[in-house]
């Protein structure tokens, strides 16, 4: 099956659009899973199974991996996800095309993601090796959640920001509909433009919770005229909801409201199937 | 000692420009190395012997380290380059700030590369996390070796090319002198405009050798007023000289060569000290 088709799947199955982002900090991580070998395993591994019924992906930092064991954690991580979840190594890649290519059989054949996020300064021959495979998926970033998004991202080149050059020309490269965009929640007017360019495309939304972006401009400008295809990811109101032994119980009390939350801005905005 | 003056200091001392690429690709390695259990570590540990007195610095293609054992082979290889020579973590890193501190830390702590590579894309916070120790150098991507580079770093922004924009930031960020810029070997016209700019600030030059840029220009518009601060990178042209038992021997008649070039083109180009 095709990435579009896949995640189309997903989202409709568990009714879901939200993301958990295991960006799980080994300095964070609860007291209680001190004593396992790989307590990041353990920490995702639980996170996992308490919310794989209401997600429709599970997004890996991987500058929270890259340690001696990481490797294996995010293997061992990845085998506990269900195989109908999307999954998204983010890494912001992107690199000269010989270099690219190890980066993309990393992420999608040695640890077998579904979608891996790709930088796009260095244009296409550095996103090609990451779009071969109609069923892996280039998010490229357009436009993201940090303050310093603002530095060349909306710079004008020919009336027009940076970013909507990024998207245009992702859009152009989209030969094989399998690379998606990523808009910072923290953007909603951003959000919605990019939306209009990027028909049919999905999107990857970080920046709710934590970073305080805008939940209801997220749904409203994010979602394709189905509701569908916004990817919105949640990393630390999630992950760290509790740090008692409870984590996994509280991380799925947490999931389920922003799901509810989404959902009820789905209900309003769009005309769901 | 501050980046600049380590910097200065190695160019002189071993009276190189030259970095040597330690792209060790594992399935391009001398058979006779498959017998050891660390198979790149090995390799680069002989090609490190056979030139550390040759060069100014090493760089180690991050994606080139990423599997089950690579942390730790980048860490035992950066354990084999004597203290004086500069050490630079090629992985094109950048990304949020609690992110991009993770990726600094890694990079910094962990493995202790005196620099760095960064994509600015995301603008300055994204870079902030590697450029807090004057004894660290954050290279940022201006104008990059592959012919990507056409698709948004040249579009003109205010009458400039998108990557004038990034160096001047980069310099106007530079408060600590740790910044230094990546331009390809493969556009000598943008080294000389982007040298123009970057007075005093170190560039590194990738694209010499297979990716065939060329190295009198680079030489040429890539040095300071001294004929020093440029870092000329030379991978696959030096340590895949040979595939037989004499591959370290060959890597370094190649490496000389390669210094030897660059001599003379800064002898004929600058007054040298």
């Amino acid at each position: 099956m095709n990435f579009l088709g896949k995640l189309t799947r997903v989202q409709r199955k568990n009714n879901s659009l939200l993301c958990i982002g295991l960006d799980s900090d080994i300095s964070k991580l609860p007291a209680a899973l001190g004593g396992f070998a790989d307590p990041q395993y353990e920490f995702n591994r639980r996170i996992i199974e308490a919310t794989a019924d209401i997600v429709c992906a599970y997004k890996l930092n991987i500058a929270f991996y890259e340690s001696a064991q990481g490797w294996q954690t995010v293997q061992r991580t990845l085998s506990c996800i269900p195989p109908e979840i999307v999954t998204i190594g983010d890494g912001k890649r992107g690199d000269i095309p010989s270099t690219a290519e190890h980066q993309a059989k990393l992420l999608f054949q040695s640890w077998n993601f579904s979608a891996a996020t790709v930088n796009p300064y260095m244009g296409q021959d550095s996103v090609e090796p990451f779009i071969r495979e109609s069923q892996r998926c280039a998010f490229v970033l357009a436009v993201t959640s940090n303050k310093g998004s603002k530095d060349f991202q909306r710079l004008i080149v020919k009336g027009k920001p940076l970013y909507e050059h990024v998207v245009k020309n992702a859009a152009k490269w989209n030969k094989k509909r399998n690379i998606g965009l990523v808009v910072g929640a923290t953007n909603p007017r951003e959000l919605k433009r990019v939306r209009s360019l990027a028909s049919g495309m999905p999107i990857l939304i970080p920046g709710i919770g934590a970073q305080k972006g805008d939940l209801e401009a997220t749904v409203r400008f994010g979602c394709d005229e189905r509701g569908e295809m916004a990817v919105i990811n949640v990393g630390r109101s999630i992950i760290y909801a509790s740090q008692g032994d409870d984590f996994a119980l509280k991380a799925r009390e947490a999931a389920l409201k922003f799901r509810e939350s989404i959902n009820i801005y789905r209900l309003k905005y769009y005309r769901l199937k």
